[in-house]
């Protein structure tokens, strides 16, 4: 732990593609049997797939099935291609139900039946259960497994119960308080436990519970878990009923995941299942070239826009120019305000409901960026060229600000209205419309001003 | 709790708006009265600076205690401007060490030192201590707050000593283990302790510790944190000495606050301080408007490049309307690798020093991006226009493509190589740069081809 991470990752990852290229799997035993498992993941992270299997083989039953636990989803599902039937059942059943559940998600159907099947009785009993939420949705994210108690018992009761779980419980730390009916009445922690006088009475030490319910979707209620700093938030059904308990890690497992899909969706990829570097090539071509072909698609429209204005080309090529300028000032115009816009409603800062609200903010924005640019604008090309020309650029830059910023902003929050992914519809769709239209104003704008 | 969040919040907003505006405070007591801290909080965050200090005014002083606590360090330094120094000394004093650190990184330095001056003799120490870590370090972001215990100690000793520091610890749920000088040995969790006997020696009981210098960059130890899924990470010195703790509740702040930066960066702006609507028009201008200016000078380049091959236009106007596809898919093939490698960097997936192997994948999936859109641009421009035209549009978008991949994916690595943030660097910088060099092989391309 001493020396960085990264150092000895580097290191291990050369000798081990070099040990595993020149077939040496003596050696690469004797290399990999000193690496504690939480070393070996970011290792895991750096290979190819077909590595990973090899050295996954290599490792002794017990530790393998460390990494294993420890490794992202889609590792996960790589190496149970090629394992026997009886070891992959194995690895499955080991797992807590919430990473069951992320596993299912990554591994095609048939599979998924099989590792149910493969599952003891009773585990699969509550593995079903959580299958029966739908994807994306708290209820699917939770954990069974914790310790809960009522208002009417003790805490030395309360105690003795969390000591009976002390193994098998996800989450000990924080305790949902039930009434008779299982209705969440509220929390106590087992700090407050600890300090309180063990004939104390919960319901004289629980504090006002913070929920989620089960149907929600999962990323609004890691949010809330987060923001409000808790280890655990319950989840309950619409009668406040207790379900489960969604724990602080994998509130942050949920958040880290959605922010890297934003991510990758704000820059017009589809986010990618597996870290970078052991992510094929061709898996990098395949969730870039859809965007890439639809922006590519929708460029098409300037062509044509411009195919329009062929003819006021021809007559003041020096228009042409200008065309990168102005629409690229657009399209970044138009991104800053998808980009904040997106991110706020990743936050939960802005809702849909806020379209106005935006609207207007974004219109002035856009309005105040336009005014700046497009006074710049017309100095600079009316020195460079024609007073004219420069009134035609400093016009067409005001408007295509404001426009853009206008369009970037609302985007996002007619995307969440209609109940797709805000990144993804932002600015691959601002960049196309905001050219296309941006090309429009500006020929428009030159043929009133030149007069042609 | 029961009925959904945002409903609630956002009636509380309309009507305190409204009563603002009618000047009817005693009205707005009574619906303040009600709302817990904890839901005050969105309502905050959605109000205007102006709306905000009026009805913090309005709130009883224990709560507002407990609603500044709980709101965004940019929010509370809002706040603190216009209130009595009493007043404010007693907030700043009320707040954890680590939140008092994250408020004197917003307030300015006058201030700060006024914060200080204002703090109790032992309080001021323990701050100072953490103020001498520089900006972005983990040390800066630990808890002084913590439970520690000794190698040689027994469970009992151990929760005597947790039952001492119940109140001011903030983490009770992991303890570091220390050796007699104070280094960090292991960790055991109070799960452990409750489940063991009380005669047991710690050294038995302990796990292996994952620790983070305290000069460690704070994202990199927070991610850390969240990765191992711990509740709290030991942050220690050169000689492994326990220093202080990282809590996951901070380790999520780091990263949230890291995520807004790095999507805002992406987007061309300056990150927001305060929520999207609680953030005045003005700031929204100054955050976007220097990228735009940087930009836009950058794509002065264009039309230069441009003017240069005004003469080629002149001849074969229809040149001219391929200009924004070209330049747009360009943009967009660099922004897809940028994106997808600075999220790895965040994520720690890749390191500067793996530049040839992200050069090389960037490369190939650039490379045959281009070979798809540059056969189907061949192929649509050969039959719109003529086939020397289908082949310079092909050519172009084969070079442009692959080019772009390449320099989005290796920009984000040279950033960090020179500790400038990659999101920062890589989008700004491609979308020029690609626009540029894309036109300059266009319009080569084109004259060999076209033999002009």
């Amino acid at each position: 732990m001493a020396l960085p991470q990264t150092q000895t990752t580097d290191e291990l990852v050369t000798t081990i593609t070099q040990m595993i290229a020149a077939q040496d799997l003596t050696s690469l035993t004797h290399v990999l049997s000193p690496v504690t498992p939480t070393d070996l993941v970011p290792v895991f992270e750096r290979l190819s797939r077909k590595q990973r299997a090899v050295i996954y083989r290599l490792l002794a039953k017990d530790r393998a099935a460390d990494v294993f636990e420890l490794l992202d989803p889609p590792l996960q599902s790589d190496l149970l291609h090629g394992l026997q039937d009886a070891e992959v059942s194995q690895l499955f059943a080991d797992l807590d139900h919430d990473d069951r559940l992320w596993l299912l998600d990554e591994v095609p159907a048939a599979l998924a039946t099989r590792l149910l099947r493969g599952l003891p009785e009773q585990e699969r009993v509550l593995t079903s259960a959580l299958l029966g939420y739908p994807q994306g949705s708290a209820g699917r994210r939770m954990s069974l497994e914790y310790v809960s108690t009522r208002e009417s018992f003790t805490v030395a009761e309360t105690m003795d119960r969390v000591r009976t779980r002390l193994d098998d419980a996800e989450t000990i730390y924080t305790i949902p308080v039930l009434d008779d009916s299982r209705h969440v009445v509220g929390v106590v922690s087992l700090r407050g436990l600890l300090g309180a006088a063990g004939e104390t009475l919960i319901s004289a030490l629980m504090s006002p519970a913070h929920t989620a319910a089960a149907e929600d979707d999962a990323e609004l209620a890691a949010r809330r878990c987060a923001d409000l700093q808790l280890l655990a938030m319950p989840i309950v059904d619409r009668e406040q009923r207790l379900l489960g308990m969604l724990t602080i890690d994998d509130a942050i497992r949920i958040l880290e995941h959605e922010e890297s899909e934003d991510a990758a969706r704000q820059g017009g990829t589809e986010p990618l299942r597996r870290p970078y570097l052991s992510t094929p090539v061709g898996s990098l071509v395949r969730s870039r070239v859809v965007w890439l072909l639809v922006l590519a698609v929708g460029a098409t429209l300037t062509v044509q826009v411009l195919s329009v204005f062929e003819a006021t080309i021809e007559q003041v090529t020096v228009l042409a120019l200008f065309v990168p300028l102005l629409i690229g000032t657009g399209g970044n115009t138009g991104n800053q305000a998808a980009t904040t816009v997106t991110r706020a409603l990743a936050l939960g800062d802005v809702q849909s409901r806020d379209f106005i609200r935006v609207l207007t903010r974004e219109l002035r924005t856009g309005g105040m960026l336009g005014l700046l640019l497009g006074t710049l604008g017309f100095a600079i090309a009316a020195i460079a060229y024609t007073p004219q020309i420069g009134l035609v650029i400093g016009l067409t830059l005001l408007c295509v600000c404001t426009l853009a910023a206008a369009v970037g902003g609302c985007m996002p929050l007619l995307a969440r209205a209609v109940k797709v992914d805000p990144a993804v519809f932002s600015n691959p769709f601002i960049s196309t419309f905001v050219d296309a239209s941006g090309l429009i104003i500006y020929f428009l704008i030159a043929r009133s001003v030149l007069g042609l």
